[in-house]
Formats: C-alpha cells, sequence, structure tokens
C-alpha cells in the first residue's frame, strides 16, 4: 500500500462508501466536518471515517485527496484544495465533462498536485459486483490499489487525465437522460389522456417501461436537484464534440421541475405523484 | 362490412400492409399511381391493390380513405383530397402531433367528410401479432371493423379525435429518440476515445444497448430521412403541452445527420458506418 492517509471530500451517500473502501483495503480515512450537516456527520461516524474538522488539516495529513461531490460544486472543491497547496494526488470522482476534469486538472497540479480523473458507476458500496470506479492519468494504478481489498471496483484505463470523466459522461448521458425522458413521457400522455392506452401498449410492445418508469420515480427523482448540475456537464460534453446538447439540456430541464423531491426517500415518490408534479410545471391544465 | 371500396394513399413499405389487412377483410382497396415510384408501383401490385391511376377517381370511388405517407407530408395529402370534395371517411394513420391530427381533422370535415385519427405501432403487417392500428373519432368503431379478419389489430380508442396521434407521439417518443440518443452516445464516446470501455461497462451493467444500438444503425438510419419530420412533430407535442421539446429537436438533429442513410436497407448500414458517419458530422475531428 503506497498511501497511508485518504481524504474523503464529501462523505455523501456514495462518497461514504468509497471512504469505507479506501479502509476497508488498510487506508486511513479521514474527513473534515466544518460546514457539513448533521446527517453526514453521522454517515461518515458510522462508516468509520476520522473527522479531523477543517479542510487545512484533512490537506496536511492526507497523501490523496478524493473529491465526491454533486457536479456543480466539485472545481470550487478543487480551488479551495489547491489554495491550501495540496501536493499529493488529488482524485476527482465527479460527474463531470471532460472540459470541467482537465480545468480541475489545471487548478490541482499548479498547487504541485498530482491529478487523477475518476468516473463512478453504479450504487453505493455495499456488496461487490454492483460498483466500479473508473480511473485516469498516470497515478491512476496507484489509486486503484486503494481499493484492491473492497468490494469496489477500481479500474485503471490509462494515462489520459479527462477519459474516466468521458466515460461517466457516455455512461450516464443514457441512464439519466433516459430516466428523465421517460417521465416526460408520462405526464404528456397524462395530459393527453391517453396514459391507459399507453400503458397497455407499452405491455404488449415495451415491457421494461412501465417498471423503468416507477422506478425513475422512486429512484430518480429524490436526486433530481442533482441530476440537474449532471446533465448540463454532459450536454456541455457532446456541444464540445459538435453533437447536439439538447437531450441533456431537455433532461436537465426535467429535473429541474422535479427538485423538489430532494432527498424525499421514506417513501421514495410515487410515479403518480412525480407525474402530478410534472403536469403541475406546464402551462396547460389538465 | 359496412365499407366496400377503401382507398389507401399511399403504398409506402407500411401502407401497403394496411392496405392489404383490408383485402383480406373483404374491401376493395385502390390507389393512384400518379407520380408515384416504380417500386411503389410493384410493392401495389405484388399486395394486389387495384390502380385507378389518380386521386379523382381514387377519391371518387372510396368510402374510406386512409392516409399512409411519411409526417411531413401528412396535411397537404388531406389538403388535396379536401379539394376533391371526398364525402367519406378520411383516416389519417401518420406519425404526426395531435395539432396537426386536428388540423387534417377540421381541413376533410370541412369538405363534408368524416374524420378518424389514426396511429400505427409496430412494423409492416406480415403476421399476426405485431401491429396496432390505433383509431379514435365518432367512426374509429366502423373503420376498425374493416380490418376484423386480417393480422393487422385495429382498436378503437374513444371518440375524442387526436387521441390515436396522442398516442402514437407519446410512443415514438420513446423508440425513436432513444435510438438517435444511443447513436449519439455511440459517437461522444468515439470522439473521446471511450467507446471500448463503454462496451465494456454496458456489457457489465446495460447488457441491451449494444444490442439496441446495432439495431438502430442497421434498422432505424435508413428511415431517418423520415424521423426528421416525426421528432418534430413529437417535439411541438410537448412544447404545447408545456413539457420541453429539447428531446425531440434533438433527435431531429441525429436523423438529420444521417438522412443521407436513406433506403439503404440491402445490406444495412454497421454500426461502425453511422458512428463515422456522424463524427464526420461533427466539428471536432477524432
Amino acid at each position: 500500500m503506497n498511501f497511508k492517509t485518504v481524504a474523503l471530500l464529501h462523505p455523501g451517500n456514495m462518497g461514504t462508501t468509497i471512504g469505507a473502501a479506501a479502509a476497508t483495503s488498510g487506508a486511513r480515512v479521514i474527513w473534515a466536518s466544518h460546514q457539513r450537516s448533521q446527517a453526514t456527520q453521522e454517515r461518515a461516524k458510522r462508516a468509520g471515517l476520522v473527522d479531523v474538522k477543517n479542510l487545512t488539516d484533512a490537506v496536511r495529513e492526507s497523501e490523496v485527496i478524493i473529491s465526491v461531490c454533486p457536479p456543480h460544486a466539485a472545481l470550487d472543491l478543487a480551488r479551495k484544495v489547491a489554495e491550501h497547496n495540496f501536493k499529493g494526488v488529488y482524485v476527482d470522482a465527479n460527474a463531470i465533462s471532460r472540459a470541467t476534469a482537465e480545468e480541475i486538472g489545471r487548478t490541482v497540479t499548479k498547487g504541485g498536485a498530482s491529478f487523477v480523473d475518476g468516473g463512478i458507476i453504479g450504487s453505493p458500496v455495499k456488496q461487490a459486483g454492483t460498483t466500479r470506479l473508473y480511473l485516469s492519468g498516470n497515478r491512476a494504478p496507484e489509486v486503484a490499489e486503494l481499493f484492491s481489498a473492497s468490494m469496489l471496483n477500481a479500474r485503471a484505463i490509462g494515462p489520459n487525465p479527462g477519459a474516466a470523466s468521458a466515460l461517466k459522461v457516455v455512461y450516464a448521458a443514457w441512464t439519466k437522460c433516459t430516466d428523465g425522458l421517460v417521465l416526460a413521457i408520462r405526464a404528456l400522455a397524462a395530459i393527453e389522456g391517453v396514459d391507459q392506452a399507453l400503458s397497455e401498449e407499452w405491455s404488449i410492445s415495451q415491457p421494461d417501461l412501465t417498471r423503468k418508469s416507477m422506478r425513475a420515480a422512486a429512484v430518480a427523482a429524490p436526486k433530481a436537484w442533482r441530476y440537474v448540475g449532471e446533465m448540463k456537464e454532459i450536454a456541455e460534453s457532446f456541444a464540445a464534440a459538435g453533437l447536439t446538447p439538447g437531450f441533456h439540456d431537455a433532461a436537465a430541464d426535467i429535473w429541474q421541475r422535479l427538485a423538489p423531491f430532494k432527498d424525499r426517500t421514506d417513501p421514495p415518490p410515487t410515479l403518480e405523484a412525480v407525474i402530478d408534479a410534472l403536469c403541475a410545471s406546464c402551462n396547460k391544465l389538465r
């Protein structure tokens, strides 16, 4: 094990399990509770992460920093770490475009750190086989080794910083966009009065879509607030390549309308409640 | 059988089999070869449709006219039929928005016809169970009866003209949009150099998508030229309801780029060829 101390910023639902995975493999995993919520503190404590209270100490004590935060906060966090003159390995594991990842790379390397790009695919790590952490950059193999004894499948995919973010972009470009699309379709069907006919037709020819729309309501709608930023990063990625940003700008629009379901997971929203919320957001009354 | 003579305008790949289904049930099915291609003439002949040469005779001889044509041509065809003072039942079975369907309804009823709205879901009728013709409007049940002895499943879904088009809209809003999306994603993955990694991740967590992208290239790309108009009709439907038109405007953009694959079905395009075409349409070179 090359690295003894890893800082995890910040312990959200996903990040906490990434930190715990590093701890499983023998690293000391620290975090900084300053300005974090009570829920985050409890989550980090349950996972056995060590609270060093503030960012200054987290930066000073760690050889690796792993950033796991909402997409719109990723660059700010990197800037703060760079201001603290971090010299270790900075891993950005967020759902951001290649361009944003590269900007984060420039930001942290200017301060003397090494940059490893990351992209997480799957659910929080609670069992083996559910979650991959893709890593790219010169020091990606060393970072992957941090998780060698854990249930997290860490995969170094080459020296090109930006590749891991690009992979996450093209992956989420399907999953989170089509969850938004299927909910928008259900809303339009409700507005047009053809929801029952659509359900019957789907049961014949698209048998997965009823389940997909229920799952999008229950699982995705509570995360809609942070999907907005991710969809915008993906839209920018398509635009930068000369393809259309439209699919993901539209998905951002749908997730923005569902942002009020933030963290409503107990119980999760019903499909009916999500369709009603989308319909209520429309100009046209049913 | 209420109707003895049905005109089918025009006998494309789909329409020909709809006409043949009406003929199976005992109707005389006519069409008008004026200004139609050699391929259409051969297709209609093979299906046993009776050529009355011109629109004037088709209108005069028929009690029902069924319009099956590219979405962008549907309104023009209805106007021509109305100019001929058609007094029978006009069935628009095209992939158009409710608003366009309603405009077609106003156009043909002004001339004295009855209007039945239609939406076809499925493939050309070659075996039972593959194709539904949804119908709405006061006379929808009579039109459905035209196909009672055929392999086409015709379903009257109520008196509301526009409902059948709305159903077709919400149905195709998934299928043809996601075919465009998956091809756009493959193109971005190629441009970003992460296509191999994406394929490997999909094989773990999204096992249907490799097959879906290959099928979109082989089956959808040759029809891209007429998907453009359909996507615009769908985008307008979402916009009219107060939802975002963005998903389907983006799909129209992708299908427009693939329009040069028109009718390239023998052999069908490979996924590689379609990805190459999308990449070539981008500003950024690989």
